[in-house]
């Protein structure tokens, strides 16, 4: 794995940039006054604003543009409804406990854990590189630099690693089957674990005062959004293709939550579920609006040949190729790409990742990560996964409700079939108390015995069927009583159950993603982290300094001027602190804040301003309203700072360091 | 009470209303295929754009206008935060088991609804006019109707007034000698009942694997916030006041909740801390800004005075007649009533009560709500509490953490005060091992006795005191060991608390009220509802309607229209169905769309449209681009309907109903 880099290519020292994160409240660690609870985080100030921004951003890009049916369902979840979904039987991880210690362990972390380390003391044996994957390094309670050089047998190197490639295969049993046969550990102390036991993932209460109806956090929207279908598709007017949309935060009992705002217990998810009808080929009407849209693919079959490398490909020759299962599909990893480069990611850090067929859930047909490159690895941020007709399946099956399409065919369909007419005026006395049971097991025939049984009636007068609950177990049907014929019947409607596909993403791990990729340090000067975010996307638009602190004469322009673009919904920042300009425009270099407005006694007498641009630390000049308009156009996108600099005097003075 | 109205002032008839609100999906029960969970609800399309407008509107007002900091705290809170906060003591309400039917009640709904109902039956049998009171109604078991009329002792009457007038102030025991001494019984079944118990509202669960980290979902925002106190005060850059904000869902595990949106578990709320300096009064320095609000007000001494006549004054004049305790209270209260009038609800039907003594929280100060008029009586939709520096002691006194502002002072305080020297040389010689003792219990004295014990050292040569730990209990200090003089301390920094200012607004609450007050229903057409939102606040800004359902001459029309619409933000749907021009509109008028376009075959030749007003279903007509800023400059407020009206031309065909 490649040593993670800053947007302008330097090495990135996270630590560093962690301390800038938290120093500029970005984030802050929950509850830390009472010591902190991990898996936990508060966003401050800056850190909340990007979220909206990217949640804006998100809003437009899919429910505004693909007129989506935005939802809003509660978290707290029944237990039966987790239940049918499967979670309550499947989302859990294996841990094991240490007796001693009381430490716990998440199973298969860690046998994945002591197997690696092991291969990596073997391959110091012999002499071998070792590679640190530095994402799950940082999962690791012991560290690479601990690992003993130990060299293997050749068959036991080829076991693990079999082991280790269908690591996300194993149930409790089996993972507790390793621990045994290879001795696994506690890794610090050595002690022996428990076996594996199951740990559900999902945070549970009670609801209501008696304590009986169980309930949990939800893990995730969808079953909510689900839930709803049947309401959506009548408000969408019977219509189909459509698409529900929730926003809203899914919790994660996680057993031991490390590697920062990447893995936290409750987190913001963003998840679209689009039902489309399963016949056809799941076509989708707006798929050429971006087939030629070039997308880095990492395919299930280059995984499993051991391989990382990635093709870079438009997503119509994926589709055509059948890389990516449909258009529909297809279309949502396109949408996805271009909404993660409008948050301002970095292309270069960015690929989409198919599941291998062990670690996909169970319902799914195809699923493909989008992941960004960070400091920790390469990071699952969106998941587009096709879940088939699996969720409203169950659900129906449970309650009874009609979690399906009911249309009207364009054409009546025409079924020929082996229809099955009975005689009932003689069908009751001659079968009399059984008669019920015998005509029930006849409709529960299928086509195939049907035309057998027909073939019978023509040639022996009569059939033989074997029909459980009556006396002898045994019924004989002479031809009189019964008549089998091949007819054509014609439906009118069709019923089915939609497909779906659930863009699902992961709002922190977006955000903790960008931050990394627009962080950069200034040439010469280190210690000066910038956060390049896009201007529509950066949390505060504007920085106001008035070039000499609080001075009086240039107090009343800031705060007219801040007002003013506040009224334009601009949001910003007054800095008039003592502190030197060039410290004032690198605090705010820190927290992103794409665009300065400078203050001075020139603006007292004749209303103009300077305007910085954060990243080239480039300055224009000119009057009030002039500065507004262009403030305005590139916090909407509309105009970079290369055109503001084209149409605007450049200001070469008074930046002081 | 008097019966609820439309926007038009006539009665509303809630079923109509809440079976339309449920059609046109703003909001749907929970889970209702599994059969629902009581006091959970989904927003469907509407109800959640309406949500997220609302919040916008929050976001605009009051946090880019004041310049709040907002965060986002998390929503799973350890123990020991709620502990110390007070929650897991007292945020609970007494319930009363039947033991035979299983039943729970809360046991002062229970007190005060069997009280009520009988001195309803009193003054039936008295023949006096009975009033009902809708919302105490819609949560009662046993109606109204079924009230015996049953004549009481005077005697007996005043002692339930007395008890009603203080309900909210009894505790479970009280609450057990009522329902004993009055022989209270479950209603329905006359069965008697176990002694109340307290149930805690909030969700428990448990935080990590090994189960020993209780946690809970939060029941306010506030305690997140005021954990960052600190590090927003840095962020801040030291400057006081400020304020902190946060838009999240909270929870409350009711005992029985009715009454549909406004008692639910999970509701989203948006509140603010305003922490400002308890010195000097508490001012604002935006105050004069809105000193002019005219507000109606139900104070304090009215209620008591067994009266609910309001009085209309300006916030002005309130908080300098000191009926609204501080400027920054004030400042905060007219705020809130700007922000709701921007919303659209009635002012007809807006009050601030305050609270009074016993139901408000140990900690308040002062306490205003907002309260909306609604079928279910007046509800609390806004809290705008002073907690005073109750939460930021409390929390630093459990952790240690400085929750305090620390400054330089303008003018070094002086203080007088005695002083108390001690000659150290002498002293350990003269008390041995128990100096340190007789030491600290000096330095405990406080200045009052300090200056006693001046006098007696000044006129007996020698000072008595008791101490606590020593052999005898007591001891007596020569004037050569110790000195007592009235000095001059100067004080450099200053340490406050800060108090704090809450509004707290229930989101949920306003978004339902909101609804009752914009509906309102054709004349000599009571079944075509309409939902009367201002443009800013509607779901969805525009309805595309092609003339002739779906005919392919329109259909490109119509698609331009709504991709135009969508690039300049603005939601909009196309209703293309086979439905008559005139159903469509109604449809949208249930959705509150106030505008429409109509898409015609003129239209093909000439790309004019008709645009509709929801309220009035006048039309006007023009050009695409002068139709489309016409609702632009509508959406964001900048023009009203009549406005439009007088610059375009009218149009007066094709409304057909």
């Amino acid at each position: 794995m490649a040593t993670s880099t800053t947007k302008t290519g330097q090495p990135l020292d996270r630590p560093v940039l962690d301390s800038m994160l938290r120093r500029r409240m970005f984030y802050t660690p929950a509850f830390e006054v009472y010591g902190g609870v991990s898996g936990l985080y508060d966003y401050g100030p800056p850190g909340c604003s990007l979220q909206a921004n990217i949640i804006e951003t998100w809003r437009k890009h899919f429910v505004l543009e693909e007129d989506m049916l935005e939802v809003d369902c509660t978290m707290l979840t029944p237990h039966e409804v987790l239940k049918t979904s499967g979670h309550v039987e499947k989302f859990a991880d294996w841990m094991c406990k240490d007796p001693k210690t009381g430490e716990i362990f998440r199973a298969d972390h860690l046998v994945e854990e002591v197997l690696e380390s092991r291969l990596k003391g073997d391959k110091e044996a012999r002499g071998q590189k070792v590679e640190i994957d530095e994402e799950k390094e940082a999962k690791r309670k012991k560290k690479a630099k601990d690992i003993k050089a130990l060299k293997l047998d050749d068959s036991v190197v080829k076991e693990y690693e079999e082991i280790l490639a269908k690591i996300d295969n194993y149930d409790g049993g089996e993972l507790g089957l390793l621990i045994t046969k290879y001795n696994i550990t506690n890794p610090t102390t050595g002690g022996n674990l428990e076996p594996p036991v199951a740990f559900n993932l999902m945070f549970q209460t009670s609801i209501g005062p008696s304590s009986n109806l169980a309930g949990y956090l939800r893990p995730e929207t969808a079953q909510g959004q689900f839930l709803t279908f049947q309401k959506l598709l009548d408000f969408n007017q019977q219509s189909m293709p459509f698409a529900s949309a929730c926003i809203g935060k899914s919790f994660r009992n996680e057993i031991s939550p490390r590697a920062g705002l990447l893995r936290v217990r409750e987190f913001l998810m963003a998840e679209i579920e689009h039902y489309v009808d399963p016949e056809g080929g799941k076509k989708h009407p707006r798929f050429d609006e971006v087939a030629d849209v070039k997308l880095v693919l990492l395919d299930r079959k280059v995984q499993l040949s051991g391989s990382t490398n990635t093709t870079e490909m438009t997503i119509g020759e994926a589709v055509k190729s059948g890389t990516v299962d449909s258009e529909t599909l297809g279309y949502f990893i396109a949408r996805i790409h271009l909404f993660l480069l409008r948050l301002g990611t970095d292309p270069k850090k960015m690929r989409f990742r198919q599941h291998m067929a062990n670690e996909m859930a169970h319902y799914a047909a195809d699923c493909w990560d989008a992941e960004l490159l960070t400091s920790y690895g390469w990071i699952e941020c969106v998941g587009c996964a096709d879940r088939s007709a699996y969720d409203l399946t169950v659900h129906t099956r449970k309650t009874g409700a009609p979690l399906f399409v009911r249309e009207t065919r364009n054409e009546p369909l025409k079924i020929e079939e082996w229809q099955v007419d009975i005689d009932k005026k003689k069908f009751g006395p001659r079968f009399k108390k059984e008669g019920k049971t015998v005509e029930a097991a006849i409709e529960a025939l299928d086509q195939e015995i049907r035309e057998k049984l027909s073939l019978d009636l023509e040639k022996n007068g009569k059939i033989e069927l074997e029909v459980p609950g009556t006396e002898t177990g045994k019924v004989a049907i002479d031809k009189d009583l019964i008549k089998i014929e091949k007819r054509t019947r014609t439906e009118h409607t069709r019923e089915y159950t939609p497909n779906v596909i659930e863009p699902a993403f992961g709002i922190g791990r977006i955000l903790y993603s960008l931050m990394e990729h627009v962080y950069w340090s200034r040439e010469g000067a280190e210690e000066r982290g910038v956060l390049s975010f896009p201007p529509p996307i950066a949390p505060t638009k504007v920085l106001l300094v008035p070039l000499s602190g609080g001075h009086p004469d240039l107090k009343p322009l800031v705060k007219r001027l801040s007002q003013k673009l506040r009224r334009l919904g601009i949001s910003n920042r007054v800095d008039d602190s003592g502190a030197s300009i060039g410290k004032r425009y690198s605090r705010n270099d820190e927290l992103g804040t794409p665009l300065g407005i400078t203050v001075d006694f020139q603006s007292v007498h004749d209303n103009s301003y300077t305007l910085r641009d954060r990243d080239s630390t480039k300055q224009v000049r000119s009057d009030e309203d002039t500065i507004c308009r262009a403030i305005q156009s590139l916090i909407e996108g509309q105009k970079t700072w290369a055109d503001v600099q084209k149409e605007l005097p450049e200001f070469t003075q008074q930046e002081l360091d």
